[in-house]
């Protein structure tokens, strides 16, 4: 049996999750359980990056944005989920992979200026923000992970876990493979207001929201701002509902509500009403698995402590390979 | 009884050390471990910050270090004595202190400037040589050492690790205890040229010389460039070999070559007949213990393996209060 090519991926300990995440990231991670060796890890140490200031929420977020990822379908018997901050290997390679990643390629990450210039109410200007790629590319490399699934956006970044790849390789000896991007399409959800849905914002569906809270936050949802009254032909393509429509409802149910909306066919409230009855159906066996869960919290405990003893084994085989070429160690 | 303070100091694994290191470092260390309870650990990670791209001597270095340490009379019985790359805690709480850490803290670091500028034939513009001081500031706090004894010239780096200490209680609660400087007078031995004793000068007399070996190194040393003749007298306070006496030599023997020299009744012989005596006596006790650790080399990796466990413990309670105190982990 030919081995599975490993994938790493990870998402910081943000609490409960939005279905942004689960369109956006874990339908993709579902996926990937089948093909690949899935390694997903709650990224606490990378919150810190930006959360240092407060770091209250972190432990309490680990439990029930697991909770989510097993909930939809995540699988620990296929896949490797665990804890960043309980494989030390990972700060003893990020401390190697200081030594050799030139300054200048970090100043130059293109995520690094926009986020020193853009994130607004706190002070990002750390050594540790800085080197967040270099935290990133041990992260992945520890594992030797051959793909990583990412949005284009997050290209740079993983380029410069590539660079840092080769200049190891270069200098000690080939230790790791170059991990390839899994592009992935990330649609931009947007949220109850038409932002981007971001817990920031407060415009999120949960995907543990009860179904009458997914009624209650849709129902008043704005809609096309041509649609005043009942009578007034809207633009499907002008209305965050109708985006949200576009990821969950079927080609039929999309033609029917485009064109009642076009011909005042049909009004806000019912088109409205095909959409919560979509996402309520899609997350009825998500809720089900959720309220199992919830109540054996010991369980998601140990699945998480599993699955850290098995990244453990491969972040160790990997430092006792680099300790050996680095001729580090007694 | 009192519990004592805790000291830390270490050295970059470079090998069989000079009696520079003896009289600057290694005669300080012996004194202090009575009264203190002391950390010496060889800074393997550290080494890495300039050595990166040639790590071969690393490991080989590291036994012919220890060896000396223990030759001159470091008591394994009384202090801690560890490899810095077995203990992983030093790099988690690197990584942790990166977070919290200002650039320009180490931007405006004297040595970092310094060194940037000076250190030719190495491309030291990296992300970790930039770190170096968050480094060891971890290697520091991670013990809660309350006094660290280095030179003026280390006073900066110190005051940074301070600086980190008082960020991380601020932040987090009182954890550290803010290190004190042991301040050591660090007499620049001359070496055999004259200049600083450095191995990189291929001018140094090591603890490990036999004594014909420094009989051959101080013989021909250049001394007074007024005595050209036996006859002609000297200026003691021009000559590198008095600079050693003043080290090596008793007051009535500092008092006699001194005498001698600008009278010109003595030569630069007999003067140096003296102080290559005085090194002999000395490190006759030295050479004795070290033929004794020479063949158990066995026992000498015992040594450092036994000091790693103490000090893991010690890490791993001080990490144990961090974690809890920041929520992290499970």
């Amino acid at each position: 049996m030919a081995q599975k090519k490993r994938v790493l991926s990870g998402m910081r300990p943000s609490g409960s999750l939005h279905i942004g995440h689960l369109s956006g990231v874990l339908e993709n991670w579902k996926t990937l359980q089948n093909d690949y060796d899935c390694f997903f890890f709650i990224a606490d140490w990378h919150a810190l990056t930006s959360e240092y200031a407060d770091t209250s929420n972190i432990r309490e977020s680990i439990i029930d944005m697991v909770i989510d990822w097993l909930s939809v379908g995540i699988d620990p018997e296929e896949s490797t989920i665990f804890l960043q901050s309980s494989i030390l290997e990972h700060a003893e390679l990020h401390l190697l992979f200081s030594m050799i990643t030139p300054l200048s390629w970090l100043e130059r990450n293109p995520t690094y200026k926009e986020q020193l210039k853009e994130v607004k109410g706190r002070d990002l200007s750390t050594y540790g923000f800085l080197g967040y790629p270099v935290l990133q590319a041990s992260d992945i490399l520890i594992y030797k992970a051959n793909s990583v699934p990412i949005g284009v956006d997050q290209l740079p970044h993983l380029e410069l876990t590539r660079e840092i790849a080769r200049r190891f390789n270069y200098l000690y000896g080939e230790v790791f493979p170059l991990p390839e991007a899994l592009l992935t399409q990330n649609p931009k959800l947007p949220g109850l207001d038409g932002r981007k849905m971001s817990k920031s914002y407060d415009n999120v569906i949960l995907i543990s929201d009860h179904p009458q809270v997914i009624d209650k936050k849709i129902r008043p949802m704005v809609t096309c701002p041509h649609r005043i009254r009942r009578n007034d032909p809207g633009h499907p393509d002008h209305c965050p509902v109708y985006s949200l429509h576009q990821v969950y409802s079927s080609k039929d149910e999309l033609d029917y509500t485009a064109k009642g909306c076009k011909t005042a066919d049909i009004g806000c409230i019912e088109c409205k009403s095909i959409l919560i009855n979509n996402i309520q159906t899609l997350l009825e066996p998500v809720h089900e698995r959720r309220r199992k869960y919830e109540k054996k919290t010991k369980r998601v405990r140990e699945i998480i402590e599993d699955g850290a003893k098995r990244a453990e084994r491969v972040a160790q085989e990997t430092i006792k390979e680099i300790r050996e070429l680095l001729k580090l160690g007694l």
